[in-house]
């Protein structure tokens, strides 16, 4: 069906770059998608991947630029001459463009801007480059059609032709006033039902569903999703349109939106892949060891404290792992359906108060059945009652506690527009380690003293 | 400048129709948004939902219904006549229709599909019912516009002009022989360039990318994504084109795999909310809770299995938190980057062979980081070198062993075609408390004596 890259792929790839074989790469190469093109290129080499390049029609060169894998891109661009970069940044949207020249050290930016020919997208990317990067503003592209409300559907019709080559994808047809601020937008329905004298001002949809420029990019994202929308129109604070954001650049926001929450609760500190280097790895594991180690000292401080009751009483030592592994899960659960439930904007209806009551019931009912589990367990295997009470009561504290600061902590730090998913995995964990087993420890020293 | 549902908006809607304010419904709901409609009904009650409802005309209904929270939608479709719901149904693309039927009980099915008039709809939803809700089948809809090859740009534009009303967003109109085999697309651009007597087969473009009906409905999510499409068409077996997927349902696959893998990591099996029931939490929660259990239990066996040597070295205990903090979050880190690197699709080169010598690298850098630290701490506090030596090496055995083990199951599991977010979180963390406790009282007892 579709091209699939594959081992044999690439080495064909490469044997066939060796050998200077031009034919290989024409037959087999510069016809596939960009998309896919730009996947051979992140696998192969960096004088193999210039040798492809090199091959490239300039209007594919420039979306195969967009394609390529960011940290490939950085190391590729450097091979490229100022002139070359300019090339392909006036095949590519204002957007694209943009987040390309981003990537460049400032000096080789302002050179490259310089060496554009085409005024109109040195003064886009010049308008884009001022917007914060995870802003509305920072993802839209300028490839927008308006038309003015006064016009006939012929004259709409005209300028969508001529246009039309500038926008890879039409997606909505803009109406604004003398102002260029924005009115409304043409359906394309609308637009094949009606007559070429109809004025626009009879057909257009007002009052659009559209963003400011300064809101942020998650916002935009959820606007989009929610309203099922495949492109928004962007303006700026008097309401002139100024950009228009697709659908594409929504999904990417979501998806690493959801990506840095999913490495943020499993204790990853940057953007990492597998195929990314053992030293920028261990770089990105290590603040949240050190957390834990941190955790695990304190830990070491308290059950050092009890010492002389643990010499007398070892049996209090075997149950430690539960104790901290049943705190450690209920915390991770309560602050993971928390981040999610604000990860997608759900309405808070409920206060914070009926929030933590809610969780209370929910640990008392799972903290019981486990308790009760784990004292049975104690009786039959220990026959040891008090010890069975000390865990019985203690996970039950747990159970309360950790549900507890699990919902709190991320409520909170979201009320202060921190980030809520920081107070998940690692964090959590380590907190809950040692407040559990301090509760554990003086349960236990109330029961057997 | 969009409508932002608050408190006082839902008390003033509860209100109006406490008071039977018909007045208020039509001047503040009636023209909103379907999915802020149907963001207003997840919040009232059913009675509530029921009479805003019957305030919207026949198409916004039916687009309101779409929207509504599927919880919400399951109840409130309760209260809705067989003929009230085959009424809406008529008015929905088919692909919501389908989901919609499939939220029903099958004798109400039944009877809903036989009271739907308009034929065209029936026949496509019976042929939606037949796919798997995850593969391309079950997340298409059927109207996508068809033009034969073999006509001319103005018969294409005369059944567009017929067509239209049917569907919603034409995003693309696509080309087949006389079989319905599909043969490729005609975009806008050309289309709107193209005099009226040019021939489709001379301007269309071949080769479209498509999926096969069959397909998981992530794979159509990831083309969707990799090629920026916001419409893929849908192929049976023999190459006929029998519907198209969109971009928004390609979305909401792409979200609920995070949403999935993300919960999976955090211990909670089934998909929930924070405003679902304590009952529904609790039991979503419960499963990973139990699987912690058994570990702390077995936990307790091993640490009771050198009971006579913590008596006799109570510091030994201390140390438990450490080593259990630092396995668990190697096991979590590990895994979770194996399993977003497969979730992303990235070819497999690296054996995993290759993997784990990495991640074996990775697990040196940072545990010989962490066990130092450790070591200096036990040194300087406990002053006990033999101490030192067994957290020293423990820990370096711990992050090795947590580390190969969090890389080696995922992978293992994708093989076998198992969810790799399966062994994360809980799993990992459970079985890493083990294994960690006996390698640490292992090498504490091959030290010590």
């Amino acid at each position: 069906m579709q091209f699939e890259l594959t081992k044999d792929f690439l080495s064909n790839v490469s044997q066939a770059i060796a050998e200077k074989d031009n034919l290989f790469i024409i037959n087999n190469i510069i016809d596939l998608h960009p998309a896919d093109i730009a996947d051979v290129m992140d696998y192969v080499n960096l004088e193999e991947a210039q040798y492809i390049y090199q091959h490239l029609e300039e209007e594919k060169a420039a979306d195969v630029l967009v394609e390529i894998d960011e940290d490939v891109r950085e190391k590729f661009l450097e091979s490229l001459s100022v002139k070359q970069i300019a090339e392909s940044i006036e095949n590519m949207d204002s957007d694209d463009a943009t987040d390309l020249l981003q990537d460049l050290p400032e000096k080789k930016q302002e050179a490259v801007l310089s060496e554009i020919k085409d005024e109109t997208q040195t003064s886009d990317i010049t308008a884009l480059l001022n917007y914060d990067e995870d802003s509305a503003g920072g993802i839209m592209d300028k490839e927008f059609i308006a038309a003015n409300v006064n016009w006939t559907v012929q004259n709409a019709l005209e300028l969508l032709r001529r246009q039309v080559e500038d926008v890879d994808q039409v997606y909505t047809i803009y109406v604004t006033d003398d102002n260029s601020n924005l009115l409304g937008t043409l359906s394309l329905k609308k637009f094949l039902y009606a007559s070429d004298s109809t004025l626009i001002k009879d057909i257009y949809r007002k009052d659009p569903i559209h963003v400011q420029a300064l809101v942020p990019s998650e916002e935009v994202a959820s606007v989009m999703e929610k309203y099922e929308l495949v492109v928004v129109p962007v303006v700026n604070e008097v309401g002139t349109l100024i950009g228009r954001i697709t659908i594409d650049d929504a999904m990417e926001v979501i998806k690493e939106e959801a990506e840095k929450d999913y490495q943020m609760a499993s204790g990853i500190s940057e953007k990492v892949e597998s195929s990314d280097t053992v030293w920028v790895l261990s770089r990105a594991r290590l603040p949240w060891l050190l957390i834990g180690l941190t955790g695990g000292i304190f830990g070491a401080y308290v059950i050092g404290g009890f010492e002389d009751k643990i010499s007398e009483f070892p049996v209090m030592a075997s149950f430690i792992p539960l104790i901290l592994a049943m705190g450690g899960n209920v915390g991770v659960q309560s602050s993971a359906i928390i981040v999610q439930s604000l990860a997608n904007n759900s309405l808070e209806i409920d206060t914070i108060a009926k929030k933590l009551i809610k969780e209370m019931l929910v640990a008392i009912v799972n903290g019981l059945i486990c308790s009760f589990i784990a004292l049975l367990f104690c009786l039959i295997t220990e026959k040891d009652v008090r010890l069975a009470i000390t865990i019985g009561i203690s996970l039950i504290s747990v159970f309360l506690y950790a549900g507890l600061f699990g919902t709190f902590i991320p409520l909170i730090l979201n009320k202060y527009k921190i980030d809520p998913a920081l107070a998940t995995g690692p964090f959590i964990t380590t907190t809950n380690d040692v407040i559990g087993l301090l509760l554990y420890f003086l349960i236990g020293w109330a029961i057997y003293f």
